[in-house]
């Protein structure tokens, strides 16, 4: 059994805080900002990859409007089933908030096709009918974020968006689809680059709710 | 409406396509090896990470076994519920198989606690009493990858995997629990280094599963 001795010990309870401390001691004398900080040391723990250090842009106190939101029972729309599936809905629901995914609703598909757009875009219009406070989180689709600006710029939505986590990633349209956000005037974390995906998604969200909650993590 | 027109107008339906084409480009002529190229193209689309052109590891035929072991209505289980709603189950339920995830249970959570260990290793003992044919699909504990190891030391595994998909991300033991497998004669394909998760993990499932299918994608 030679091969485990290579093996670090560590008690289940105390593997992401010994994850966070490797974090802090990599990212070294790099200023983070203070008020995101542990935003962006979730999303390193989740993908190992420093990038995100540089990559997360936050607008004028996005953390702290987006932790008050969860705080006052705010719901969270998702554009991937496994970014809903990777966010911690016990605490979410603790405040009183619940995961909105319309993507495998059977007519989202149907109108989707019949109108030449994709099923996420759909999507976000669904959202937006609820008529209801909401963070909306796109950790998968730029046609989602684009269908957000369009409605945002043509003043359709009724309750904007209390916050917008724009992290999909990809290819076509991912890079320009971000940066839409960036210079809208609505608050966003957006994660700048090709970059990004539903598990980042589900990341932010969740450090969102550990601040939420008083808690480093639960 | 300026700012639209800088985006590049791909229908939905060619959206995977036009990415793949991207991606292919700027890996140039870098050297993929044929057999597993599609499953290292599908993880840098979910991931936007060239890294893993040089991080993923195939054991001996690793792509084709799985491919062969879905088609005969082989079963997957994931360590994450995250990597299990990211799998392409319509597909996988064609061939005759389906997703076990153990992780909610409620008497594995009280097992680790009272044994001291994590929830994933209990969850991997769990999957190994069903004696049957699995992939084991890892995409977040190195602690199930180490005791998936231990099992099949002990020799206390009645069908040993079919697979394992060792793509745990993270700091404590993830390299090193990778290093195991890559060390055991059983198929594998593994993310070298600290990278993976369970958009990875779900990635090379579903890599397999559209190769099963002979279709590109769907």
């Amino acid at each position: 059994m030679g091969e485990l001795d290579k093996l670090e010990f560590v008690k289940p309870a105390d593997i992401e805080r010994r994850s966070f401390e490797i974090i802090s001691k990599e990212l070294g004398d790099k200023c983070l900002d203070a008020r995101n900080e542990l935003v962006v040391k979730r999303v390193i723990h989740t993908t190992a990859d420093f990038d995100y250090a540089d990559n997360l842009v936050f607008s004028e106190n996005a953390t702290a409007i987006g932790v008050q939101a969860l705080k006052a029972g705010c719901s969270i729309v998702t554009d991937t089933q496994m970014a809903a599936s990777g966010i911690n809905k016990r605490v979410l629901a603790r405040f009183g908030g619940q995961v909105h995914n319309f993507m495998q609703d059977a007519d989202v598909a149907a109108e989707a096709r019949e109108r030449g757009v994709t099923r996420s875009a759909v999507c976000m219009e669904r959202a937006a009918a609820l008529n209801k406070p909401l963070i909306y989180v796109i950790g998968n689709a730029p046609t989602a974020l684009v269908r957000l600006y369009e409605m945002l710029q043509e003043g359709a939505m009724s309750f904007p968006p209390q916050l917008i986590v724009g992290v999909p990633v990809g290819f076509v349209n991912v890079v320009e689809s971000k940066e839409l956000i960036c210079n809208l005037d609505v608050p966003h974390i957006v994660a700048r680059g090709r970059k990004g995906g539903s598990n980042v998604a589900a990341a932010i969200c969740n450090a969102l709710l550990y601040l939420a909650s008083g808690d480093a993590r639960e």
